[in-house]
């Protein structure tokens, strides 16, 4: 079943086109317990960093304060490509994905913050760019600030 | 901001059918040195289990050998939901999520191998359910099985 993933490696520009664009991807952490944990999380892909935003408590922030190590997963599936004589184990699937190891902390500084969030906004709700952050939204709001140790993507065909 | 995500406990018989739809998922393992690793999979849920097929070789292979803990995670991303008066702070996300914790092992068995390509065959390709998959195929394709520890999911709104 040559529907599993086939793989080339992605070009640095696509692998960073696909992280830039993603409108969320999968942040696993390792448990107290040592078992991973993965969920979904909004980020957005800033030159040197990746930041992601979210509630200030969780089980993601927590394994994180005690194991900064993390793995953001993103990909696009783009459609099966089925056999043309119908063998079942032909079948591929065209898709680009990327796979960012790195370490998170929680951002501190209000001014990295502002900024973090500012590009989230750009992101997500371009037409909402400059809206005004209250304060007492950035004081409320965990942001995570992650650095890449190695980026890989694949894709195929 | 409230755009990070906001959540409800998705009731069982969502969570199944959303992890019985999903075309793909994050799947996380754990590296040698501790780290989390995860990477895009396909996979077919069943009443008891998930099965993950792919190439018998690989670093989440290698990964589940050492560490059987696994975690799925799925997610619908529905769309924003954008606030009225064009607050970013107010903008919420509609989704629905779940994250499958358990115990992968590679399978054996020809049959339950069997069973398992003709269940992703099934889910994938319905058009072609039934057709046969050659016996060096079935060799030649690693399958995972995972066992459930803990199913959760999460939606808003």
């Amino acid at each position: 079943m040559q529907f599993r993933m086939k793989t080339h490696q992605l070009p640095q520009e696509k692998l960073e086109a696909l992280l830039q664009r993603s409108p969320a991807g999968a942040l696993a952490t390792v448990n107290a317990d040592g078992t991973p944990y993965a969920v979904p999380v909004h980020f957005v892909r800033t030159e040197s960093a990746v930041y992601v935003h979210g509630l200030p408590a969780g089980q993601k922030l927590e394994n994180i304060r005690a194991n900064p190590h993390v793995c953001l997963t993103v990909w696009e599936m783009i459609g099966l490509l089925p056999d043309a004589e119908g063998r079942p184990c032909e079948t591929n699937t065209a898709y680009e994905s990327a796979v960012l190891q790195g370490r998170a902390c929680l951002v501190e500084d209000l001014q990295e913050k502002q900024h973090a969030l500012a590009a989230v906004i750009a992101k997500y709700m371009p037409e909402l760019t400059g809206a005004p952050i209250p304060d007492n939204m950035l004081r409320g709001t965990a942001v995570l600030r992650i650095e890449p140790d190695a980026v890989t993507g694949k894709y195929w065909p």
